[in-house]
């Protein structure tokens, strides 16, 4: 018995992938072994990784100018190894703040000895907004410009890429990355931890322009030198097998499922659908300005803080699971990624109808 | 059709919790979702982190003082987090050379910017020994002494745990974790990648002395930071879940199977059994020193590498796989962690007595 579940991450992932991959976990094509059981310099799994790659780069038309990477440590890891990657010591780069995963990124990168120059900072409206185009300057010694297209806690998303006027163009995808079409030349890097809309955790790709490669620091570990990690087809050391394995599937599902187009539409009918229903209701409420809402984390909060328990409670007995907001900002939040499909946002919406009509 | 699997690592897993795993993957603990699926910070999670962490304790009898950490990246990350977390630059530690992965680790460290004293090199023997008690000398001022217990490749293991004469030891146990007993106390640090005893790739297991956190570099990224990740339970970002709750099943499997003195007394009987054939055959041949041969990988060469194919070929038919010896060594490697049954070793000098008699 299957549930919606909503959570932020690790999320929710395709059924059809799951049932596979637990059907072959002790006999993975016929070897008699399972995919975590082999070495990952044989023939198969080498196969296997270079399919989940190709897959990618199909999926978000990546060209062959960009080096895609399988790393670890996630993007908590990016957020050091993107200065230790493209600056020295005491150089620059610009950042927009928007929320709690861009303040990480901040704080990460001062600690790597730049000067970094928050060029747009959205403390006024509580992190309720992204900078509008054209209100923000890009230094022209930054050596590269960062930002978080979508911050998964304050459910909070750039509809547009920002400019960033000559400088490489660095984003967090973690929560966005094959929800839609996205037009790569416009990056430098792209980075993304796999557990929102890739597959379990553990795994985390990078997307990165290849005159970028080669400038790392010497004491970057080796297994953040993205000119190193490309050099080994991101094999320096052992992968997370099983993580780049799911992903193989889930771009599998994702093709057959009509690519980054169809996926968008789904994505746009599903958010659209949960933000009529909070919006209609006079009862809940999603405190993000209209242009910076999120489609994939959309958090809302109920007329009274004591009803919360209540309305979890009643949700988890529905079978809608993992709906409490984040610590930092209360109420709830519904992650709505690619594996959730459109009913369950609608069992979602017709529970919150009916709650709203029993406390309203 | 299971096989018997005698890859490096990531390596053969007990079928009881590879079929576990693979029944409960869309539906964990009656939740409706996939331990993959799950918030790491919710309670069925945050539980099933602390019993692989406290399997790992009652296993190997880890005190109190020892933090264990759930890290990614692998014993590569730990090659550079290791001076990152112990040492300033400018300041020395002290490495024996007993093979590829020490090596590794003595070049990741020189790029921390720290003097490496080489107390040990066994390369006068083609690296088929480890240096005997007594015969090297620990510098006053080492701010750690740095082994390899367990040279992967080469087939080579201390069989006793160096004096580090009042300095930190750090042990790089990735191919020989949870094989035997161990006695804590005499080590700083351990780190071991879990694709070999552990489970899956993609998680790296560190116990350290907790006299030792706190003492990292501000450019160590926060997620090879020992004092930071002990603080958040190794949770500072999102840990690889799947890996985790696998360690916790092997932990079960272990503590249900008699513990580490049992194993240890299993993976003395299987090593014992292929040197037997080795030695015995008068066509095999293992390079190691007598008191230096390993317990979990075992390299042998035939009289004639041109019978390695066809060697390889019946092994294969079979169903004894990935018995090639790494690329820099040649001949044939049997590796025979845990999970590698005695009947599974004597499938294999069956085996190779037949083809002896075959081709000798």
């Amino acid at each position: 018995m299957r549930v919606y579940n909503f959570s932020a991450g690790p999320a929710m992932l395709p059924v059809e992938v799951l049932e596979r991959a637990g059907a072959e976990l002790t006999d993975w094509q016929g070897s008699g072994m399972s995919v975590i059981e082999v070495s990952h310099r044989g023939k198969a799994f080498v196969e296997c990784a270079a399919h989940a790659a190709q897959n990618l780069r199909d999926l978000v038309r990546i060209p062959d100018n960009y080096a895609v990477l399988f790393l670890q440590g996630g993007a908590s890891a990016q957020f050091a190894a993107v200065p230790m990657n493209l600056t020295k010591p005491g150089q620059k780069a610009a950042y927009f703040k928007t929320g709690s995963w861009s303040g990480k990124a901040i704080s990460a990168a001062k600690a790597q000895e730049i000067g970094v120059d928050v060029i747009a900072d959205q403390a006024d409206s509580a992190y309720t907004t992204v900078p509008a185009p054209g209100t923000f300057t890009i230094p022209a010694d930054a050596a590269y410009v960062h930002y978080t297209p979508n911050e998964t806690i304050g459910g909070v998303e750039f509809s547009y890429i920002p400019d960033a006027g000559g400088a490489p163009l660095v984003a967090d995808m973690s929560s966005t990355i094959l929800s839609q079409p996205v037009d790569i030349s416009r990056y430098g890097v792209i980075y993304a931890g796999a557990q929102k809309n890739m597959g379990p955790s553990g795994l985390c790709v990078a997307i990165i322009r290849r005159d970028l490669l080669g400038h790392a620091r010497p004491t970057t570990p080796s297994v953040l030198d993205y000119a190193a990690m490309e050099a080994s087809d991101s094999m320096l050391n052992t992968p997370p097998t099983f993580a780049i394995y799911l992903l193989g599937l889930i771009g599998d599902w994702l093709i057959e499922s009509g690519g980054l187009e169809a996926q968008a539409e789904r994505n746009r009918a599903k958010s659209g659908a949960l933000y009529a229903a909070i919006d209609g209701s006079g009862f809940y409420r999603n405190p993000v300005a209209l242009d910076a809402r999120s489609r994939m984390n959309i958090p809302f909060t109920l007329p009274d803080p004591r009803l919360d328990a209540s309305f979890l409670q009643g949700a988890a007995d529905a079978g809608l699971t993992n709906l409490k907001g984040h610590r930092s900002v209360g109420g709830m939040r519904a992650s709505i990624y690619n594996a959730m499909p459109l009913a369950g946002v609608h069992a979602l919406t017709d529970y919150m109808a009916d709650f709203a009509l029993r406390h309203g």
